[in-house]
């Protein structure tokens, strides 16, 4: 049992430093303190693809992951947990240790973190682990990517906690700084969580693909959110649910076992989730990777390439579209299947219905050369000849709050309310005209 | 009215030429004397996206439509009736009119087709008209194409006639001898129809990419089929059915009202239904067409191309495909926007959800220029600037028999009952390796 | 010999009418009244491949081609001319038949015209006939296209003059006041001339890809011309030209025989010249045409598609980079074979070397039906079965003055002589990046 | 034990070892030993692009490279080699170092080969250092793929040698055995050579595209090319010489200075030249890479990607044609530059002309990232943002021996000489036809 008194008394050690000088206002306490989330239920609109969201209680948890290294974006942060503290009392702000650590006395009232752990140093922050699925990579490898974030955002915790991760207990509102990648990577705190909570995300400067506010609206969205809708009355609500699907995956031996590898060594393993893609890729090895693909138990092809995805519709318009993937709206039931770089003149992209059992295996023709495989833009670990990761689409529940990433989106116009048409003019510059004016 | 009477009292004027010298056996009758059609009743599997087929009475109305022109076609179709009018007495064989004409004479039974129009003339088949959606262009304009087909398969018939076709009538099932074409040609005769019959397929020669049965299989393909499941047993069912879904579209005028032109100038007009696509086309104008693409109420984009492609899935691998669109499963619920040699660098096809509602309108900036309408690879008229067509996906009851088309499948092996990768494969040649044995 | 006497006369009949109110000023002479033009030599630079021009003699005889139906166009039209008729005293302006018939009164020096038939009608203007090649289309058939032209740009004279066209006899120097196709225009005006005459061109309101200079350098684009360098001092000269390849093609019968049909019936037949590209295109038969492709004497493949394109590297940004080709800079000396809407997964666009002799026959498969000749984005003829299209490169001398379009080029920086790198991204929107800016 | 000692002079020493049980036969001699080579010259005929060839002397050294692994392949080294040196008295035979070492026994006569470094060690073919350019990885870095190389082919010797690379100065005919892979081994050894030997390639099993002879051609194929053609007769002669362009690329600091890196911290340090390409690529950095493209000294654009390619013609068909590329005919003077997986809709591939000169630099702001430089598919280096990698075309001599690789093809059929047509349909399924007989 994971217990606060040890936290107490590893935030003992750390205070010393911290509280020293800088500290006279916020605090970092433990996430454990923080009463149980509340889950949202989600209802089906008969004029949209988007959901209507209901709280049964007020939401209290709100968690707040932000984009490393920009300055504007820390004073954001600031002002956005201020605000909302301020506004509905009894709102909690969980942040990420290292965000805790940089930002908890700039702020007023405590911010809650995952404590380090039990067998604590007094430096606890710098014991960095990733707590995403997967999880656990002790030995930091001498092959690793120099780590090019300011502030290291992971903390460690014990393998059974992996079972009760407390971002997934306690949080009832997930809300982004920063742009598409900053999103990835709060959901990727949630891959192994069966109900992520609603996020709500704000651009910062440059617009992304999968951001919907502006900062200038972060009083307005989170009021709306946090009072959305009963079911009756969601005509008269500004806020809607897009439940962007998401792939699940798992890794298997030569002998169909489920292997561990980079990916861990823990029994209780888990599957990764990816909201954008998985990606196979011969990575650094200047050779073509050969790559057996099935769908369900029928080899649909061998494919000789820099590698493959297999993306969601939300992925459509990243990785895949770069490889010449076509762009789904992300509410299309289906999995996309991309080559990157084949060595076949008719190798063209595939869509798959939503029930799509993948498999990719690494043939062993390979010879000894292992293939990279990424979850949305993170390397999850290396393949070897016969290995092999299958992949399908999580189901997501009709009404219930399981399945997908819930993203909070406006509603406009009527009919205008996914912002799709729009993001692909604004951002992707589709279909952008020819010629220049004098 | 129509009545036998009169059908009877035409058949005396063309037997006087007809059974003068080669008919001495089968003969033609009119179709209305068939009993009404069944309907059967389709069931969702767990185990697959393809539905079971259930015959509440045994069917007996078999429409059969056969590519013209190769004699081997010809003799099948014989051999095929003969088969199942001996086997299965209470048959009744459907043939469209010029068909009917050429082959009554070689089948020992009567065959059913659509009789001349109550005005008859003496040389019925020569009025040619066409029964398909969009009905009656009663004025063949100088511009048409020359009739390359070697049997008119077209015979007139009054527009209120429309109401009550009579191959949506009597039509329990639906044969067809040919290749891709000659199905999208039957599934066209069925165009105003909510309800198609069953389509059991047999591909003759070289094999296309919706045909399904090899001719050699045609006395088992057709036993199971009308043998077909009661649900409780459909596990030892070797027949599934697979329902592609359909385009609807109609054309709207510069001031939004439901035109005719070349569609017809009646009363009764109907959407136009597509297996494969609708595409708008700049024809033989040397000159780029400007579209408006809506999707809903919202301006997608202004398409300076060669023209634009609305497919559905089962269409992704016909034009679409060719204009660099994406492959998708039959099954995933979507349209497909595919631009034709767009003059711009960044129009990528495009994936739509099964509700979008799309318009594609002619620019008035084409100062006068009009664009070709096709649907599955016929003409259907010409566009003017201002005008617009609206295409939408034909809605599928879930267990009832509207919507689609119910297209007979294999049940070959658990898991490949689809038979869309081996097709990819094998007719697609996609991902097609390189290199040459020595 | 022809004589102003009867052009004198013909003017006279339709004077009457012209002269009543407006024509004051300006009148229209005829083009054999003219000397004969002076040719520039061009001298290849060590460090371009761009030439730079030298006038034996200077230019006189300027023509200049207009975009239609554009006031301000016309206003620059008339302000050019008057500035380079009053600061080169002795410049003669050559302008279209039916652009001289508007514009003569609002200049105060005469202009010079291609004039009437010899057997003149009291409208000459009304007899139109294409001084282009392929010349002489004498039957307007009832299928060709409302001319939406506002100024018939054509005027008609007789097949014996084909062999000593006026233009190509007279000009010095072409200018042209418009995008493209003004450009493509002016040049289809030459395309029987192994000599083409310098081309200036000035972008009027939107630029284009082939223009080269704004409206607002008229004064100095046209006096560096003038006055272009001695080749000693080349150095201090600022524009250079870019001998743009064409294509030559001509039509055979399905014997190899050299025809005519709609390209003409008479003994003079001569090959058309592209800038762009020659395409074969199914039209507006919705069906796809069979295309026998040959490289030399081999068969290179049987394309099954919409058409096919033969581009100069010119017209590598125009219709076939719509159709998927690459870009390629115009002074590779090269052929590109695109396929419009191939159906086949692995038929990619082809670059061949410049010598490359390529034969585009209709497939005798195509049973009847015929596809559409365009040339430049003017449809020139049907081409029926069996039929073909040869299409070769031009040849261009050297340091000669023969062939390829010398078009007339900024020389701003050293390096970035030929702007090509700018037109990409400025005007193709090359590579043009995500995002939005807030 | 192999030691230098022995090696010396003429491997006397090694001999004790080598012929003490296994070496009954050829023995390895010192490459320096032999004759200097003789030097073809090459004509331009007046019928196409091809070139002929001729010897002043007749060829006496015979450098044959081989694919490693394959057993049928050595037997055919084997054949080969015994066949011209009976054959052809005089002949001399060269191997990489480790093909002597394993080959040398089964041959009847000796073979030549590089010997050991003078410093020697007494395990001298441990010390792998590459005679390639670039030269001299001396510290093996633990980050290097593991050899799968059956065969390690290297041999060290001392940078000096560098500048006179024994196999550039004595081999006369370079053979090859294996696949397009392995001619680009053979090419690799050649890179710092401006006059390569003419190539002589044999397809053994599957047929590459770069490959031009099968194995059973052997005898013919070889003496065709020893007599090939004196020049009046050239029209007796069967084969033909195709001079593949090459390209030239070197690696420059964040101030412009030439620098070694993974490349080599030599003073002699030299260009590397590329058969196929040179592809700058994220590798195993899952994020995209920011590169900055100049063509000359203009910025072309800033590509976000997984990298780019800069091929030739003759790489046209190989990544490049993956990633999108066009296909080139070799003889097209042309170099391509082709985005990998570029996160833009609208960045096409791009075919430059012959002196464009291109740079590829990094942007600082990847943010401490490396990419990998790779030529013709062997890794050479990493590149650190600022620095740049600058590529151009290997000028080549008119009718010298200077430039290119110079290909040795077959002449079959008058036209049909270069087998690049053929090649297009047999060896990339070029437009495949779909479709499945039954
Ligand atoms: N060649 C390529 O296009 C590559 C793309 N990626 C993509 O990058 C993603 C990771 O993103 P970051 O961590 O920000 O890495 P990053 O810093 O490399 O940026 C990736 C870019 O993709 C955009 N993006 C991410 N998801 C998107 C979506 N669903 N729709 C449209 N744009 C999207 C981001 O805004 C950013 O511009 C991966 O999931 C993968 O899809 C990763 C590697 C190569
Ligand atoms: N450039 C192109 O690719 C063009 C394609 N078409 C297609 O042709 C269809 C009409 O077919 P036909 O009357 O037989 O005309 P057709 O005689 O021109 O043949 C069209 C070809 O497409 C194949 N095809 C048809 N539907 C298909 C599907 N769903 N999946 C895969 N292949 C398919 C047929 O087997 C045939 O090979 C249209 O619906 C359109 O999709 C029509 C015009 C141009
Ligand atoms: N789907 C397509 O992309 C089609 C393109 N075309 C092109 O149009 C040309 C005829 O031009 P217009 O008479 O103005 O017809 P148009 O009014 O249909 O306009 C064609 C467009 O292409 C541009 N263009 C022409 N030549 C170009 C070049 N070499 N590089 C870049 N852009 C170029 C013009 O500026 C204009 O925007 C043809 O030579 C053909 O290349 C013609 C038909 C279809
Ligand atoms: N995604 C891709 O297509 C990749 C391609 N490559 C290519 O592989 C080449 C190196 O070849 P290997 O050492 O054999 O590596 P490899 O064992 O990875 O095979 C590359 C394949 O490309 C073929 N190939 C090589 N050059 C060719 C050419 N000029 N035209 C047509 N096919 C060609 C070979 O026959 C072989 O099938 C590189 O120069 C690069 O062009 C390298 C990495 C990725």
């Amino acid at each position: 049992m994971r217990t606060t008194h040890l936290w107490t008394r590893t935030l003992q050690h750390s205070r010393t430093r911290l509280f020293s000088s800088t500290c006279h206002r916020g605090e970092v306490l433990s996430i454990h303190d923080l009463p149980n989330r509340v889950h949202p239920s989600y209802a089906k609109r008969s004029d949209s693809k988007l959901l209507s969201l209901k709280w049964a209680e007020e939401p209290r948890n709100v968690m707040i992951v932000k984009k490393p290294g920009v300055e504007e974006i820390g004073d954001a942060l600031v002002e956005f947990a201020e605000h909302i503290t301020t506004t509905y009392p009894g709102t909690n702000i969980i942040l990420e240790p290292s965000v805790a650590h940089n930002f908890h006395h700039r702020l007023s009232r405590p911010v809650y973190a995952i404590p380090p752990p039990s067998r604590s140093s007094p430096f606890p922050f710098t014991q960095s682990t990733d707590p995403r699925t997967p999880h656990q990579r002790p030995r930091k490898t001498s092959h690793e990517q120099p780590d090019t974030e300011d502030e290291p955002d992971h903390t460690s915790f014990l393998s059974e906690e992996i079972q009760t991760n407390p971002y997934h207990q306690k949080t009832d509102v997930l809300v982004t700084f920063g742009g598409d990648g900053t999103i990835l990577h709060a959901a990727s705190l949630f891959s192994t969580s069966r109900a992520v909570p609603p996020v709500l995300s704000f651009a910062m400067g440059t617009l992304g693909f999968l951001g919907e506010f502006k900062w200038a609206e972060y009083k307005t969205a989170y009021a709306s959110l946090r009072h959305s809708c009963a079911f009756e009355h969601a005509e008269e609500c500004n806020i809607r649910v897009l439940r962007r699907n998401r792939l699940q995956a798992g890794v298997y031996g030569v002998n169909g076992e489920r292997i561990g590898g980079e990916w861990g060594e823990y029994e209780g393993i888990e599957d990764a989730h990816a909201m954008n893609e998985l990606s196979l890729h011969r990575g650094r090895d200047p050779h073509l990777a050969i790559l057996e693909i099935y769908i369900g138990p029928h080899l649909l092809t061998e494919a000789v390439a820099d590698g493959i995805i297999v993306s969601t519709p939300t992925g459509s318009t990243a990785y895949s579209l770069s490889s010449g993937g076509s762009i789904l709206h992300p509410s299309v039931p289906s999995l996309l299947l991309t080559p990157i770089c084949p060595r076949s003149l008719s190798f063209r992209p595939l869509v798959l219905p939503e029930d799509a059992k993948i498999t990719l295996r690494l043939s062993k023709r390979n010879r000894g050369r292992e293939v990279e495989v990424s979850v949305d833009g993170r390397r999850w670990g290396g393949l070897g000849p016969g290995q092999e990761v299958r992949v399908w689409l999580e189901t997501v529940g009709n009404e219930s709050q399981e399945g997908g990433i819930p993203c909070v989106k406006r509603l406009n116009t009527p009919g205008a309310e996914d912002g799709w048409v729009g993001g692909l003019n604004g951002l992707l510059k589709f279909n952008y005209p020819f010629g220049e004016e004098e």
